[in-house]
């Protein structure tokens, strides 16, 4: 599966929204799925975790969680555990996303625990001296999002391109092994183009995506403009 | 689908155990199916997060979700909204689990979000003027479970029989329409006896089945010697 | 000293603005006490965790700690017990406040921590049915903020009377015991009079008094004007 | 103040036990000051949020905090700022210690925020990925704990000596300005010159002195027998 991914990759996250939610996160999904057929770019979704089983069953591309809690399988209630995303089909998982921020601790018992289960393992981060401490943690991906720019109308790679080009030296720095993502803002095929002239692999991106008027016209945007 | 839940009801929580983690949780969901039919017990399962789906579309007993967050459908990654698990098929869910406490304006934010959406909401409490509070929020359920007891080898009706009947009779002064439960302990079928003899209406369990040698025969245990 | 508490009651809780940071804190608190004894008003000052000795030190007026973790003195880090608090000559605390929600079950433990301890228990609330459930917790005050209105222009009393009014007669009804204040808003002596005529006992504020220009000028057209 | 904690570094949490709340924990201060004086040895303690000014007014030798919130000044109740830490008049905090563990943005902003301020940051970490993550947010101290020696009758010195020496090797090798050092289950003169023999420059404990019988003797075969 991991060698399936390469760059450039677009991971959509489904969030919450209304329009993920149930059928249509099933639909936008198959979307993402004819899109990567189409175009040939690798597409990973992250649908709720209540779909990510029947998504699993509808599509061939990468389904990834949207979180992990740090806790093996026992005496828990309500907690989503590595094993129960990797039954479900998952190949992998976003960790420490900035409205589900983890504590340290917590990241790295994740990240470890989806490297012996053959989960690839996605590490959100803030900022520079974030990005590379969880880069230690080695993780598949480290994808940077300034939290100030998330859901905003600039994408990161336009308002902050030196942030995400030094980010991404400094990173492979302290551990070349890692694949950068950027996020923030991202919406269209110069935010992605630019995003992997930064040095990065590719874009994590979500309300550009899901809350288009037309998903799939929007992906294509995003992918084809190249 | 309320008015189908008539007492006896056994409330099974799957918690995040192996044994009922993927498959063995589809497996362990059409036991709880097969006996509440031979029976006529109404029993609930509540099985992990990434399962109700399949699980809703495997039997035909109500399935409730292991929480849900306290967030509208938007820009949430990782968060289980009320909206998702309805789409996913369930009847309702728990809430302020002792393995998942929730802040006291969540829980009302929760009960009253099943309650527009036609979910059934069940309040887990640790002791009496907290399952007073609680019932004073309008859910469908309390589940009474005294957190010394919890996973131990005495049921909280032996353990502690009093306290089941008292709160029984206070919660009933507070708000006549909220159905009992009582759990921590429960294992055979004396428990659930005495149970509904205190003036719950069943009991909410976990370990005591899910990881029982066989299953089958501990639920049997359970509802049949009465 | 709860004796010494009558109608109508002013808390003031200084938050962590820097306004009522270390010795501006301390000065704050001098002030309130001035207009506490000038006006015969009973004024609560809330300080910040740090300064709280130190005011009890140097005012006559109760003190409350803005807030007490649910954990009896042992193993802890960072946590501020019950214990502590008095020890620091505290009379009371404030418990679950809009900037610091709490468990349920962890409010009735501090609930009734304090009432072990003689302190006094001040539980914010959100609406009507959390209100009546915490009022259920038997602390000795209750004050409702709803949390729309924090911080912003309008009182609680002028955009919502009927809430306040209805919320005083329900929780009374529950809990005849409970004193009830109110906050959201509040500003000047119109609001505070207002306020009384609705119900309550007097009112929970921040910013109209700690961020004031002149807070001492601030605090009598709140005591003042009536 | 920087300068001269030289090493041997020992730091005294003094948690929340009831030992050192209060008037018990201002003498437990002075302990450790007279300690500090008779043997040379550089003794840091970290009281109770409600005494950290007391216990600075009392004694001389440096006062640490046990948690800083990362949060700037503002509107914020219940929460401790640097700020409100550094007008107390500490010296330094703990941060992410086990019990009061933190996300990983919230570590780096607070270590920053203690870098601006002039506040000496020790983070607790607890394994190897772990603290050399930390280590890249470049914090003063890093201090090694493995949860599960914490509290035990076992010295990590002892149960453990390569893990606290590779951690140190490896810790120097990523930020060679980090001072490691080491904690949980220390006990004596032999864990504390076992810990300075594996590289580090001291010990972080807590019930070996707060909860001993004669506090004085402890700390005294603590630094003493070396």
């Amino acid at each position: 599966m991991k060698t399936s991914l390469k760059a450039p990759i677009v991971a959509v996250n489904f969030k919450a929204f209304s329009e993920s939610t149930g059928k249509k996160g099933i639909l936008l999904a198959k979307i993402c799925d004819e899109v990567a057929k189409e175009t040939g770019i690798s597409i990973i979704v992250v649908p709720q975790t209540t779909e990510i089983r029947k998504i699993v069953e509808t599509v061939e591309i990468p389904v990834f969680a949207q979180h992990i809690d740090a806790v093996a399988p026992g005496s828990y209630t309500g907690h989503i555990t590595a094993e129960s995303v990797l039954e479900a089909g998952a190949s992998g998982t976003l960790i420490n996303h900035s409205e589900c921020r983890m504590q340290i601790a917590d990241i790295e018992a994740v990240v470890s625990k989806c490297k012996k289960a053959g989960l690839m393992s996605l590490v959100c981060t803030n900022n520079l001296p974030v990005s590379l401490a969880c880069s230690l943690l080695k993780p598949d991906f480290v994808a940077i999002e300034p939290p100030e720019l998330i859901g905003g109308d600039i994408s990161v790679t336009t308002a902050d391109p030196d942030i995400v080009k030094n980010t991404v030296v400094a990173i492979k720095n302290v551990n070349r092994d890692v694949r950068v993502l950027c996020g923030a803002g991202v919406k269209d095929g110069k935010d992605l183009t630019m995003a992997i002239k930064l040095g990065t692999e590719g874009v994590l991106l979500a309300s550009g995506i899901v809350k288009a008027k037309d998903p799939k016209k929007a992906l294509l945007e995003l992918v084809g403009r190249r």
